[in-house]
């Protein structure tokens, strides 16, 4: 019998998803524009039909075991979608609720980045880790926990939101409406921001030609990504006096440029640790590849749970 | 069967230690020169005495079934204090061998903080809550971080220096040796730093006084307190971003000062908090009487311990 879970990662643009064995191997994917559906129940039948069929498609020893969602704002506690401002689904969507009984099969739910966390310790780089940081560095900064081997969830659902500590009170302006976030310093558009500020332009680029840049020599470039992995390295150092993690992964497009943001990052972070901490933490790039880190997320969260009823 | 633990809380100058049952009673308790004791194994070899002795004169329904040790860099996972700058006793102790041995009973050893964590979810105002931070406001600034119904320990054991988050880089000297911790603006003796730079003096007061002076309506020492609160808030808003508590509880020597350090507090956590938290995460004084908690915050590691043994 090989069980298989159906992946699903919604975002602001497309929903990806697809059928994922506890190996990893991703069976079948596809992608959908999110902004076709604008009643999730739609979506929901739209899926199912195609997951259906694609099931049929596998061998007969195969058989769905759950359903996975990774989604903007989407609370592991309710099952729900709540408030989510880049999708056209206003308030709260039971999606769990609306998956499961369609497919009649369980359904779990979690934001983005907990996702993320979770392919890292199911299929990446932290496997068999107790204790690890997951940061995402793409648009914003997103976070997952895992600690004692559990993500840590938070009373609310709300917790790993490393992007949103402030660390320059008043500084600059976060999509969240406060001033100073952490993401507002530290992401793939912050570092544009960063450069533009340095070379008092407002040039059109992104964190890869800024990357390109900085490896052909270029100061501003260069210093860009010395200011964010300086704040970087100290934020991080910082959350270590949380959880005290084993290893802090760095995943999505800024974490691309390598060493050029890993050394002033992994500098600064051993410069500002508590000694207790120095010198035995690992900064190191995921282990998900970036085209099937959503599906094996959104994956992962069904594995942790079935594992978690065993355990009972 | 009444199940007791021997519980002991070792402090620099003294060490608490007693009988606790299971609904916290304290059976008996008394207090020895942790000094007097410049090797560890003649203190383990005294209190196994008194220990025994004790629990003889219990009735013969009651057996010892743990020892919880809570200590001044307390490593949970090796069962040893180690390096604490503050003990006569130098490098690694292995305490819970010696007492496991010695006493022929399990032995579990954590740091102070974590220990009264435990405490106020075992016998305080955290009963039955799975998400909350602890606060104690001493001498420094410790902290248990309890989530998913487990307190964090983290990879090394090290996981809850909440105080020792940089709020100011290049502020305050820290006894840690770095600049700008949190404990070096939020403690008992953190208040009379701010309240000597406010009055420009170096009058010998502790926190108590300065409480008594604001309650009385002093300018300055009101403005210690609200100093104070500001920084606890916001370094607790950030806090929140990581495991987002359903409450905060502090407890120790500034905690005394009620709403005079709450009422900022509350004020400036608000203020800062992420639109999702807001509104719904208590700030509470503990719910331990500060001369049990102590002992109670030992005794509550045993319980944990069995209490997760039965569950496996």
């Amino acid at each position: 019998m090989r069980h298989v879970v159906a992946a699903i990662d919604i975002g602001g643009t497309n929903t990806k998803f697809g059928l994922v064995d506890r190996a990893g191997k991703i069976l079948f994917q596809s992608t959908l524009s999110t902004r076709s559906f604008p009643d999730p129940i739609d979506l929901v039948a739209h899926l199912k039909s195609i997951f259906e069929k694609e099931v049929q498609q596998l061998d007969e020893a195969s058989i769905l075991v759950g359903i996975g969602i990774g989604a903007p704002n989407g609370n592991y506690f309710t099952g729900q979608i709540e408030f989510a401002p880049n999708l056209l689904w206003k308030g709260k969507v039971p999606l769990c609720s609306l998956f499961a009984e369609a497919m009649n099969c369980p359904a779990w739910l979690t934001n983005d980045a907990n996702a993320a966390a979770l392919g890292e310790l199911v299929y990446g780089a932290a496997k068999g880790m107790k204790d690890f940081l997951f940061i995402t560095l793409g648009t914003g900064l997103g976070s997952g926990i895992v600690a004692n081997g559990e993500l840590i969830y938070g009373h609310d659902g709300f917790a790993g939101e490393v992007g949103h500590v402030l660390v320059t009170p008043g500084g600059r302006l976060c999509g969240c409406g406060r001033k100073g976030c952490l993401e507002t310093y530290c992401s793939a558009t912050a570092i544009v921001t960063t450069y533009h500020e340095l070379k008092n332009s407002k040039e059109l680029v992104d964190a890869k030609i800024i990357a390109d840049r900085a490896h052909a020599g270029e100061r501003e470039a260069c210093e860009a990504f010395r200011l964010t992995g300086e704040t970087l390295g100290l934020a991080l150092a910082n959350s270590v006096a949380y959880t005290s993690p084993a290893a802090i992964f760095l995943f999505g497009g800024l974490a691309h440029a390598g060493e050029l943001l890993f050394a002033p990052t992994r500098r600064s972070f051993e410069e500002n640790l508590l000694i207790i901490y120095k010198n035995k933490i690992k900064i190191l790039p995921s282990g998900l590849h970036e085209d099937d880190a959503a599906l094996l997320g959104s994956a992962s969260l069904i594995w942790q749970e079935l594992g978690r009823k065993k355990k009972k």
